[in-house]
């Protein structure tokens, strides 16, 4: 349904990894190899963090991300130590810019690929968990963003892999209680511009495709040719939905129901496991 | 924040009305005289009947009405016994189709002129109110879009004058618990495609501009040089934001706090009182 | 490259075959099967006939055909005698409203699928060809603007399958006196609302596909449930670029190097042979 | 018709002349005081030089400036010691990034605010004049991306005031021969990164207005309260299409034909002459 990356190390040009290689995101926008869908066409947006204020910049389009000339002018121009690229394809909501990833909240990034499923069932519900202090922000019609603003509501900024855990056990108790098979199918990423928290999880266990770099030297190893990549230290990490290039060796995929953090020194993956907690309890007093 | 215009009488192309006046939509577009914003250039949309469907059809775009060529084609070559078409000027929320005029819900149209003031805070409270089965159509985030689905909620289909009365009422309701001084301010219409609704209100009774022809002689006697609006019906009506010439004495201003239907048969006009409710009992059972 | 439909008969709304078929001009606006490229996202537009004028009506957007809700709301809402619709893929010129297709002159209407090659190299040569009375009507980059713009200034609104022709020759000479080695690539339509013409051709005789519908029987017969289409008459013609179903039987493949003409009575098929003229000579006195 | 600015001194957030002033260019787009046109909502660009690449950055866009969020996320986060920020009001030629300012070639950027007068009747011998090798380059409709290619033509690489005079000189040569009365209105600026070449120039002598900040000290005594503009160094620029605050003691007008040299060092101020050459002999040999 979508496809993302996530980049995290010493400052490159977007382009690096959004446009050059083989099997770019903008190629994966026309021809994603593990997507839902071959094309992921409508809509696109980039983020990403830089010296000039707290807040990462946001670049987000309704138009194909491969045929957008203002993308690749930024992704030439921009540099960053931490970036998130997402490709949309949508299941069927609106194509406007507050549908497309990723999110933001303050210094929070927030990407997602999948869904939650029977959403027009269950989206009041789960809007009317979300803190009312954040409720003025939402301003598209998303699953994602609703995602995203519920993760916010079972506190996020304080303790991400616990806030998503419980976001997921939320949305699949609500999707229970509307009678919904499998409520949640989702590869998330998320970030505050110093750790980035990846879930891949789905309530049938089978999610969406999902990879990262295990470390800079898999990167180098990938493109020899490529002089710039040559110089990425060891903490370079690069998370995808799906492999960049055909040697996919040098990709990991990420264990089905885990959660991953990358961050400065040792990164680390965990079982993901949903926190339920009975409706109406969820939002905070 | 926005001006609009609705017709009912003979089928007539629709640039007859939006392009061909001396002061048009389109020119109201660029230079509103009465509006709260000289420009109204953050999209604009067009609804009509016709013998196609039972559904009207809409066209809405982020664009501005003066350099849409799209508009300008379907103006020329859409003709219709009764139409809407609105142009917005943003008060703060996203520049987004599902966010511009009219709004649609089955044979239903609706739009505003106007704003439900310190919406961010009482937005949450008003979508709580409204019927859960017409909550997954909510696709923006403005104030006009929870309006339309209130009165939906409060029986615009059955009883179209008593449903903005309660929708009204209920935002002032939720204002003023939420301490918002003068929490509605509105120029609406509304249609099922035989009848047009159209209330003008402010809580602090001083309502945005609002005229209609009194018939099809007023629209004659404006015109005398065009050949196709003097073979107009007496049905004739026209409802605008602001007179479409400077012969502003054959355009009667609608009356503060009040709400007028056009018909077939006799034209309707009554005060316009809101009904109020005590918060919480609003939605339906 | 691109992909298009032309359709003549009865007045039938535009969504019967733009939306409604299995293999729909949508459907292939994502999963083409016989054109150059699998997904045609580049922007599309419509161009119709009907009463309102003697100029048809021509809705154009940058946006991909699958996502666009206006045009599925004119798709339902608009119906013809005569229309042209056409998905675009580029092949590197700006995804623009004046790139888009059909193109329009008068009571003309101008589509094509394909690529004069290296048009860069040529682009100004053939520019220079087109008379100057018509030369402020261009307002794009795209090749398929120059040769509308071409066969006019070959007369085509008095001898179209001649001015095709010389078209065609004449884009071989320049393409020849700059050293491409294929000129010229097109499956092309033209009608001025009454004939259709159609040309398949391309310099290596390798041209793109397009396939008609014999007759009205073939189109009944491709959709025994559709009560609809049993009404057409056998007046009714469908051009495509590739079948809109799988019942492949029932189109007729347009033979390689032959132009068409649809028109009321018997149609007409004949070779297409581009006519060669010195460069330079091309543009009238 | 625009509106424009151009800056040049210590590198500063792109946000801090184009968002921030009280009379910024954002409030230009939709209250201009002085230009043609209160409204300049059909398009806007900006382009900008840093350490990224040989060739500025460019984002342009067909959305009204006042109105676009990508653009202020931009203009917080990117930083540069050179930027070029224009609106467009279209003079009817089409509304498409390929017409915004400011156009690029190579390492240069050009803006114009002006017309060229009965620009469809000259429009092509105007396009005939510029090298062929240039031609491709050609993707819009506008007076001005023509402009630009003729200075480019006439040698702008090499000698900017030079070639911006025999430009001039050209398109009143050109319009002079087709008896257009005054062929020429314009204030544009060009630059390569290094120095910005500004031209105040119309046949009528009656130009567009035109304004620049004396220097650096001029500036901080406008905004004495801005602390970060207090630290400005005396290098610092600022040209624009009208005053960006009410005290306009603190403008300087350009005078009416000339031309201005920003650039390190001593800037220069000269009469600006158009040079007449015989049509036909404009183009290189």
């Amino acid at each position: 349904m979508c496809r993302w990356l996530a980049y995290s190390g010493d400052p490159i040009p977007i382009e690096w990894l959004v446009f050059q290689p083989q099997h770019s995101l903008i190629d994966q926008s026309l021809h994603s190899r593990m997507g839902a869908t071959t094309t992921n066409g409508d809509g696109f947006g980039i983020g990403w963090y830089d010296g000039a204020s707290e807040q990462p910049g946001l670049y987000r389009s309704v138009h194909p991300a491969w045929n957008d000339r203002n993308l690749r002018e930024l992704a030439a121009h921009v540099s960053s130590p931490l970036f998130f690229a997402h490709i949309r394809a949508s299941t069927g909501t609106a194509v406007q810019e507050t549908n497309t990833h990723p999110f933001r909240h303050g210094r929070w990034l927030f990407m997602h690929n999948g869904a939650v499923r029977e959403f027009p069932r269950v989206r009041r519900d789960l809007m009317l968990a979300i803190d009312p202090e954040l409720f003025p922000e939402l301003e598209g019609s998303a699953d994602s963003e609703v995602l995203f603003h519920l993760a916010l509501t079972f506190g996020l900024e304080d303790d991400a892999p616990t806030a998503l855990e419980r976001m997921a056990g939320f949305v699949e108790d609500v999707g229970a209680a509307h009678g919904v098979e499998h409520p949640l199918q989702m590869s998330v990423a998320t970030t505050d511009g110093v750790r980035i928290y990846i879930a891949r999880y789905s309530s049938e266990h089978d999610s969406r495709s999902l990879f990262f770099s295990g470390n800079a030297q898999a990167i180098k190893a990938q493109y020899p040719e490529d002089e710039r990549l040559q110089q990425l230290t060891d903490e370079t990490r690069v998370v995808v939905s799906e492999p960049l290039g055909d040697r996919v060796g040098v990709w990991n995929e990420a264990p089905e129901s885990h959660l991953g953090i990358v961050q400065p020194g040792q990164d680390e993956l965990r079982p993901f496991t949903p926190r339920r907690a009975a409706v109406g309890s969820a939002a905070p007093a």
